[in-house]
């Protein structure tokens, strides 16, 4: 058992990561927003000190309990905690808390250490009707965090931030067991001592935890190489309000329906993941990321389709439409600053040398064939270094007072070009509606034999409420996907926003299953109530 | 849509497949197996007039009302129709209906020609409290096709060779819609009329069926190389007895739980799958399978790891144990017949004659590296031509007094010794102690990164009540299954012989989860009542 040494920071209050890392944005970045979307006010947050907080309703005897369960120093419901712990990171969860509203706060934050505190924690929650919350690293973009707090005394937060341990490497099996509240670079790190990586690196992998990724399907940037963290995950412990579920005896098996894949995408509204143990890889001995240069998105999404179907495959394979190139997307620190036309893509291998070389070389020709122009190693390693850097952007944006959010979707090959053109025109519509003509930006992030995902990026001018402004948009974007017949999500998850459309997807009886599940492991309702289903 | 032009044969009611393949044994064989086993006194199957069939219960109106679903043709309770639907092909199966003991024989066989004639089966059914037997091929080997008939009017079973059509070929996300009565060679055909195979190939290939394939999580011999059935399929369609659920707008999604993976291994007990999506490639331009002999099991487990850990990957890779390769069970045609020593290894590539070339020149440098000795296309050649040949081997084996029966099993990589030897000896122990020491044999089926399946034949001399000989082997050996942390299924499924270990496997929790989603979709509990869970 090994536990890692440092302690990272809490992300921002009212925005993105790490505060020290906080962007600005250059003049002629200014210059564009206020030309290109009439973005001339800027919309700062208020501080700390001026945030709304309503008092905890913590009953006494629950916060003993709780402190029981965890020792005393585990409860906190001091102010900044609570507002630390208050939504996620989607662009409205952001624009309630920059404007001071922390309605949502949890009345407190509870702490657990171990498997047994969580059941113990679960326990007390339950029989003083105090709805339980786990925050994995407070990342949701989906209103994930948000649980309707009717019917219930008080809610807590849950966060496993003390359960970082990789609790086991089984070498011979490349299995690593781990808890839930390492941060994707602590767990990278107590991996890498052993020589072994996950691979996975989604935009939120600084912050987000290995249970939140667990939970909510994520996907990282890596996945054509390492897979979708679904993909990953062989293992499962999971600690309901009626006791603990242990899944995962063998990589696949036909022991009946797969359950894994039931706590997979439950985002706390059934248990809590106290151990997830998952394929490891050897740390790639070598690492290459290139760009290269199509025509048109058109044929660019032919080139990755057929190199997803018939190979080499990358290990990274992504593809920005025109506007996204044009806008320079790709390198958030030199946003705005691109010459180049056409549609910008990202070709990355990891691997020994000799692999690297065999499926660079193999990529290169069928890219080459498909029109592609190489960009050499240069726009690569611009996407590498600011792969993890958007939500910083956001951040800056948001205080020249343009809204901006991003959303995504997937669907198979065929029908990829009907929801491309669905959503970019619904978001553009319903911006444009409102006096505030938007900028749609688009990139193909994720790639599989039979499908892809599709990642927007959307900016325009704030409104008075751009809270509404911005739902407005989101719920013609949400209506485009289900009419283009594409998921409602590829990776963000389904939190509250997406619920309704959740349901409309998998339909009356998907969701009488969702709930019939939930019944038995949580009868009292008190896992994340609202999130998934209602 | 396509529908296909030939009708493949009923399989033997007594035993396996096209009784026209029926074979023989040498012998040098039945030598063998004198010597060996002790095994003297044949035991020939009984004829079909002399089964006992017991009258048909299904009230007259349920039979009306069936008729009037699916039409007066397609309801069908003859006695030849009824035995040819009795329970599965197990060992224990077989055995009882060659004794002529048909107890669980459906009242009525119906065969539904669409989705909308499905639906109105389980509504007539739910009606009149009759229960209800998705058949698939017939080929379950794990009693799923031996429902609770107590608390029912009436068993039905359900054949749906009617529903026989490709709905669909989605050449640009390479995907294919079938219908759930195709049989293996059937889907082939039409899909490779537009070029594309699925690669799926279980032993059960020739007979059994798309939807049985997926609704009993279905392992082919290729799975290397086209994955398992359940990461195939892409999309399902389900009739339940509460109506239609369709699953899977997109190959991955993070819109919460993945709902394919609870129909996938759900064995008829949730509803009925009448549509399939699979991710179909294209027809393989070369095959080459290939023999290799190494020292040892663990020695050759050892270099199957590696390739499937660090490449290149085969499409097949499989390997016997010592006993296995000393009998040859890899040519069941000249099963005896084996001089080599040390262990035999099936190495097979598919794909284009670029692909193969590359793979095979790689995989070759990895398993002489690892102590493989090469023996050529030869050894390759036979597996395949043998490859479907075991069960009519088995049904010879019957015939002459021997009780066979093979068991499947999986774990991760560093718990497959511990698996092996505790199944083995349990196996061994538990005939030894009833006074017929078997043979026991056993390969490596399918590889995953991850861990492995282990499949096991056993051969012994049959008792006056082969089933209750049998059951005692089968118990110890699950029995080591669950202690050695092993899967209590691989690939051949729950069904009712395998419930009760299921239960242990995923515990009180799991079970609960899958009774509150079938309370849902099928509150009659009519669907394969019994199957799965009790």
């Amino acid at each position: 058992m090994t536990e890692p040494t440092t302690t990272p920071p809490d992300m921002l209050w009212s925005g993105w990561g790490d505060p020290e890392q906080a962007t600005t944005l250059p003049d002629a970045v200014l210059a564009l927003l206020a030309q290109g979307l009439g973005v001339t006010e800027p919309r700062p947050a208020r501080s700390l000190r001026d945030v709304r907080l309503p008092d905890s309703t913590l009953p006494a005897e629950a916060h003993e309990r709780l402190k029981a369960a965890v020792g005393d120093d585990n409860v906190r419901d001091d102010a900044e905690t609570r507002v630390l712990h208050t939504r996620g990171k989607s662009t409205p969860d952001l624009l309630r808390l920059r404007a001071g509203e922390a309605d949502d706060a949890p009345d407190a934050v509870v702490l657990p250490g171990s498997h047994d505190e969580v059941v113990a924690v679960l326990a007390a929650c339950g029989e003083h009707r105090v709805a339980v919350v786990p925050f994995g690293g407070g990342t949701s973009v989906v209103g994930g965090l948000t649980p309707r707090r009717q019917g219930f005394a008080a809610v807590v937060a849950l966060d496993l931030r003390r359960m970082n341990r990789l609790l086991e490497v089984d070498a011979e099996s490349r299995t690593a067991t781990l808890e839930p509240g390492l941060r994707g670079p602590e767990a990278e790190a107590l991996l890498a001592e052993h020589g072994f990586t996950i691979g996975h690196h989604p935009q939120s992998f600084l912050f987000a935890t290995i249970g939140g990724f667990a939970a909510a399907r994520s996907s990282g940037q890596a996945s054509a190489g390492y897979g979708r963290f679904d993909e990953v995950v062989v293992g499962l412990t999971v600690a309901t309000p009626q006791g603990t579920i242990e899944l995962g005896r063998a990589p696949m098996s036909a022991a009946g329906p797969d359950l894994r894949q039931l706590v997979l995408g439950s985002e706390g509204a059934l248990g809590v993941i106290t151990s997830v143990r998952v394929h490891v890889r050897p740390v790639p001995q070598e690492r290459v990321y290139e760009g290269w240069r199509f025509e048109s998105f058109v044929a660019g999404a032919a080139a990755l389709r057929r190199l997803t179907q018939d190979g080499p495959l990358p290990t990274v394979l992504r593809l920005s439409d025109e506007a996204e190139t044009a806008i320079n997307l790709a390198r958030p620190t030199e946003v705005g600053q691109s010459g180049a036309g056409g549609c910008l893509a990202i070709a990355g291998y990891e691997g020994t040398p000799e692999d690297v070389a065999a499926r660079r070389a193999g990529a290169d020709a069928v890219l080459r064939e498909c029109g592609g122009e190489p960009l050499g190693t240069e726009p690569g390693e611009a996407w590498v270094h600011g792969r993890y850097k958007g939500p910083y952007l956001r951040d800056a944006l948001l205080d020249a007072g343009a809204l901006v959010e991003t959303l995504e979707t997937t669907t198979f090959w065929s029908g990829l070009q009907g929801l491309y053109d669905g959503v970019t025109g619904a978001l553009r519509d319903a911006l444009t509606e409102q006096g505030t003509a938007p900028v749609v930006l688009c990139h193909m992030s994720h790639v599989y034999p039979t499908g892809a995902s599709l990642y927007f990026t959307v900016a325009a001018a704030q409104l008075d409420d751009p809270v509404a402004q911005w739902w407005k948009a989101k719920t013609a974007a949400n209506e485009a996907i289900l009419a283009a017949g594409g998921s409602i999500t590829h990776h963000h998850g389904v939190g509250t926003d997406h619920r309704e459309w959740l349901a409309r997807e998998i339909g009356p009886l998907g969701v009488d299953a969702l709930r019939a599940v939930k019944s038995q492991w949580d009868p009292g309702g008190i896992m994340n109530p609202g999130v998934l289903v209602e």
